[in-house]
């Protein structure tokens, strides 16, 4: 199966898709969408929307995976990152494509095999995991990369429950 | 000038169309969306991004005006809420139409005058305003209301700003 991993945020929005066979899981792609402060919120979210529906037809995932956040961060942060994340779930929805979601715990566990895993060994895991010689940067496109190996390895009653 | 004013929620999401001329403010349409919260979150934001749409195909407004509203909520009620706004605003995105928006003192000043009335005030005098004889309902669509009508009696640059 592929997924594609998003990390979800309006100035900065993470990506990464990965194939796995077998239990092995490689890299297919990796990268990040920026948007300028400057534009209207409604372009910015325009771009991920587009961007989310461009990757979903080229190569054509079977789920887009989400970390779901909003411990520890404030109203403003967790209403910025919920408009990223209904462009992207919209853009998934248009195409058919079902998404799942992840408490960040479970990523971890998945890729670390530790829940409070620090970011850098969760960075490093991916690298490892994906047969990387560098880590997938930037950091966005890492967390993007991690969510989507979770969902790729993990048990099919925990993937119907993320659904 | 029509305006399509929007109360974003994934469960209950209300709306609203006004048309101005000349400084009075007609009720075109209102009505909400509700979304049931069995089904899963994508294609939630799904209906909310294809009601809007249809909307706008079918009544052409120059604008989409929303509230922006975080104060006072705690960050599980901001994501959702922001997943809302997110579907909401590239579904305009979409369609080429601009996005203003609100802070809730605005749109409580510009339909009662004063920038802490209460909810029952605000609902009062969209009914006084559009010339209706029963309250607009339910409360969300009364919201969007109050919304459209801020953008629509907004002056110039006011307008501008809220961009």
């Amino acid at each position: 199966m592929r997924v594609l991993g998003i990390d979800p945020g309006t100035a900065a929005c993470g990506y990464g898709i990965v194939r796995e066979r077998n239990g092995r899981v490689k890299l297919v792609e990796h990268g990040w969408w920026k948007t300028p402060s400057r534009s209207r919120p409604e372009r910015r979210l325009k771009t991920i929307f587009d961007g989310v529906g461009e990757l979903i037809e080229e190569y054509e995932p079977d789920a887009v995976a989400l970390e779901e956040s909003f411990v520890g961060v404030d109203a403003r942060t967790a209403l910025s990152v919920g408009q990223a994340r209904g462009a992207i779930l919209v853009a998934a929805a248009s195409l058919g494509i079902e998404c799942a979601e992840y408490p960040p715990s479970s990523v971890k566990q998945a890729v670390c095999g530790y829940g409070r895993a620090e970011k850098a060994q969760v960075q490093r895991m991916v690298m490892a995991i994906l047969g990387l010689r560098t880590p997938p940067t930037p950091q966005h496109a890492s967390d993007a990369l991690a969510v989507a190996i979770c969902h790729a390895l993990a048990p099919p009653l925990l993937k119907a429950a993320a659904g």
